[in-house]
């Protein structure tokens, strides 16, 4: 039999009723012949109480007790919706990460998946049983002990799940239909996308359009798992949502798919710091070990033998970067005139598989920029991206603009 | 080091504060030299959250899903009790019933402890691990799927792990503060025990005074676990609440060491049966495959070759155990003139090992029920228990007569 993976995040079962309604498009996939594996998150708010718990009782907590604790809803909605299946006379039994077993690495609260054996799950299925409901964002280490994946980690397991079972597709049922070109809530030109390439959705998701977790679309890109968006909402069917698949399986091909944008960015410029080979690392190294999540970077030539470095960060961790860059001054490992930190900034990213094989993206970017009388701050690059930091204030301008300018409305 | 065993029930974990609490006690005993193995109950009310959810899911469940879905409370006060000992700096960390592994039976939602291993734990101890903290109520099956033991089971898991580690002593953390020589709610006079013996522990827990599930009692009967009832709301000491011990603990020698009551009983009579050899397997047969609890019976022969057969059972059963016998009737396996319910009546029963060597005891309480104008309507005595069914409106005033009668408010 086919196997198909079917993931229900937090809100698509966070009541009896929608667990019923999620069973019942499980119920659909399994009458067209598919062996299915369901992966489930808990009832949305349940993980951020026992978050919240952990958080309350200790403030630096052993990761090994916050994963045993916060694992547990998981196990609630996995029990349910094996049961809900069942009373739908659908063949189906629940598996914890540990009884799959799902094996991790032991870095509790962030593990990363080592290997699914499949045996278990696919003799239950060799019975007749139709559905294997697993609690996701959970497994085991090394140590027989729980761990979790990270947030949004049900996105991984269930693309982990895939993978491992040669699945024909995995549909992350969710809250939204799909992926967009651009948020609606900035664009009310915001199109669906019907495909997406795994290299656009990895930028579009890192950029901060939170619609799958990044190590998903990572895993789903490395073992070319079909990736389907779709909402838990509407009718059912299979050519809604979103596909993310591989550059060859997408026929179009604009030179942009999405316009992408983060609000809440800092850009900081350490002035006239002394040039000299590894400074870099000697600015960066601390930084890193400060736990500072460093985006763009750039630097330009001042004047001989000193240099000004820019580089931005989220706007709530100016201070921490402040403090490694300061105490890496005391140290006397880095020296440099001024840090000047601008927390008014936004970053705005088109994106698009295209723009290897077409020129003049950038130009027609920053043109369009221009024309607004939006000024840039800070350009960064990579192949399939452009972005510019610029003023907070004319955030939702460009992202409109950009729209427009790539056509992105137009089907 | 000697080990101790530390049981918190939901009340006493239902809050952060009050896990708080409860790990202070642990800390105490920590500090007297103990390694102490802590096992906890879910966090009041949880436990029946995911009971309501089961049955409103699914109304003839699957039992291996219920108990999927319900050990999941216990598994966050676990996690959360081992985070509030270490951030008091008491090395701790939790078990799940998989983890230890606490093995039972297949038995799911009423399993039976079969095997507790306890080179894990003792392992962590040698480290200088000093707190497990198990979450009670579940453990495994052979076929390494999660079994719950049912109600109160939290009590059960504590009494086997104190018999599987030798522990010097298994304390039942509750919302009581000990066993008392009757409800205070009926008699004013109650006294709370000492100590008392686990023969009598047994007939007053399966009587209905609720302090402890009944198979933790005969666990800790057949392995000599000194096991004690304490409130987890008074000040800590070696000497508070309830010691239940063997016999032989016990200086005093009372005839009578409680009063225990039962209001929801009814008595049924099946005037006239046709008598003959198997006729109380032919009429209790049918009672117990219907599910009747049947609890005291009495035959009398009314007149050649017929007899009278009476039995209580609860009020609430007895729609059910009409319908058993008058199905029995038809079917022809038994034959009588009539049955009759009496719904009106409560059992009071007078419990103590002292009635084993001391003469009297049963003249003493029909005289005081006799003095009273109680009618009796049933008796049924075991080697220390005297048990009568009277009509319902005397029932408070048979308990406080009876109180008085046996000197139970004397120390």
């Amino acid at each position: 039999m086919p196997v198909l993976v079917m993931k229900f995040g937090g809100t698509s079962v966070a009541t009896l009723d929608r667990i019923r309604r999620a069973a019942k498009k499980v119920g659909v996939e399994v009458a067209k012949g598919y062996d299915v594996i369901v992966i489930v998150s808990a009832m949305s708010g349940k993980t951020n109480e026992l978050v919240g718990w952990v958080n309350e009782t200790s403030k630096f907590y052993d990761a090994r007790e916050y994963d045993a604790v916060v694992s547990s809803g998981e196990n609630v909605t996995a029990g349910l919706m094996a049961l809900t299946l069942q009373e739908m006379d659908v063949p189906a039994r629940s598996w914890q990460g540990w009884q799959v077993p799902l094996k991790t690495n032991s870095a509790h609260s962030q593990a990363r998946i080592e290997e699914i054996p499949t045996d278990n799950i696919n003799a239950k299925f060799a019975e007749g049983m139709k559905v294997a409901v697993v609690a996701g964002f959970q497994g085991v280490s090394p140590e027989g002990r729980i761990t979790t994946l990270g947030r949004g980690g049900s996105d991984t397991t269930a693309v982990a799940f895939a993978a491992a079972f040669g699945a024909e597709r995995c549909d992350i049922y969710t809250d939204v239909d799909g992926v967009y070109t651009t948020d609606p809530r900035v664009s009310n030109k915001a199109r669906k996308l019907d495909k997406i390439a795994f290299e656009e959705m990895l930028e579009l998701a890192s950029l901060g359009a939170k619609v799958l977790q990044t190590r998903s679309v990572e895993l789903a890109m490395r073992f070319g798992v079909r990736l389907r968006v779709v909402s838990s909402f509407e009718e059912q069917s299979d050519d809604a949502g979103t596909l993310v698949c591989a550059e060859e399986d997408i026929m179009e091909n604009r030179p942009v798919s999405g316009i992408a944008f983060s609000r809440e960015e800092a850009k900081m410029t350490l002035i006239s710091v002394a040039d000299r080979p590894g400074i870099a690392a000697a600015i960066f190294g601390p930084l890193a070990e400060g736990g500072i999540n460093v985006d763009m970077i750039i630097q330009n030539i001042a004047e001989e033998g000193r240099t000004d470095m820019t580089f931005s960060c989220p706007v709530d961790q100016v201070a921490r970067a402040e403090k490694a860059l300061n105490d890496a001054k005391a140290r006397g490992e880095i020296n440099f005139h001024d840090l000047v930190a601008d927390t008014d900034v936004a970053k705005v990213s088109a994106v698009g598989i295209g723009m290897r094989s077409q020129s003049g993206v950038a130009a027609r970017m920053f043109k369009t920029l221009s024309d607004e009388g939006i000024n840039i701050k800070v350009i960064a690059t990579s192949e399939i991206k452009i972005s510019v930091l610029i003023d907070r204030k004319y955030m939702e301008l460009a992202v409109q603009a950009l729209h427009d300018a790539f056509e992105l409305d137009k089907v």
